[in-house]
């Protein structure tokens, strides 16, 4: 049973159809810097799933740091993904809220036991994410963080 | 021309079809604390508009306050609103971000000339709350809270 108590939100995330544009609007606007656009990496890094196989999905990233939380905006550029479903079901929009957790196992299992199971996983340098399924329940995807200690 | 800065996002805002459940689930799964369910004052406090016209729009409200940002739970309860559009076209999902500012008309003005208008204002005790079509630019909708000064 996991005992996590989740006191932050690390993160906020909209998926969009074009990175480029959103990130000028989101500058411009909000009277923010423009930070570079990085892309996940080939599924020998990601080992990603979603929905329980394996998937070449990748994404553009982008990051605004606010001073109490970090603004992502991801688009998707292929494979199946919790990002392009998004889009394809409901358009552009906020997809979910993330938070960092250390007892990422105990955290899955609390999780599953209320029948929120996982949707899509994946590595990247330094942690893993997974997005559950939770719109039912919660309303919304939740993401978890977890960095791999050094 | 607004000169307002976005240094820190106030709110986050899911829109639910049963905001009871929600507020259980949300406090059960991340252990945290319930708050009290309130509701939207009527026209004659809120003097609220939707795409221009008044409107009745009701809603129930409960806030779950993190260290960094609050999370806000609303379930709308009649008449036209924003938050009824989103349940209608979405479904239950993230429909905002919120920000404090200082300068509204200046800020308004601003997202004005950018194409970005007003889709619902209202009043509240000690405020108004206005949110703006950004969709098409930001990828999802902006809430501007203002308060009024002592």
């Amino acid at each position: 049973m996991a005992d996590e108590k989740f006191k932050r939100v690390a993160q906020i995330c909209i998926v969009v159809r074009d990175i480029e544009k959103a990130r000028s609007e989101w500058a411009k606007l909000l009277g923010v810097k423009e930070n570079p656009i990085s892309e996940t990496e080939g599924y020998e890094v990601t080992h990603a799933t979603f929905k329980g196989k394996p998937t070449k999905a990748r994404a553009k990233l982008t990051f605004f740091p606010f001073e109490n939380i970090v603004l992502e905006i991801i688009e998707p550029i292929g494979g199946p993904s919790t990002w392009q479903q998004f889009l394809d079901e409901k358009g552009e929009g906020l997809h979910h809220i993330a938070f960092q957790v250390e007892d990422l196992d105990g955290t899955l299992e609390k999780f599953g036991k209320e029948g929120i199971d996982v949707e899509q996983k994946g590595d990247y340098r330094g942690g893993c994410y997974t997005y559950v399924d939770s719109k039912a329940k919660l309303g919304c995807i939740i993401e978890l963080l977890h960095s791999y200690k050094e």
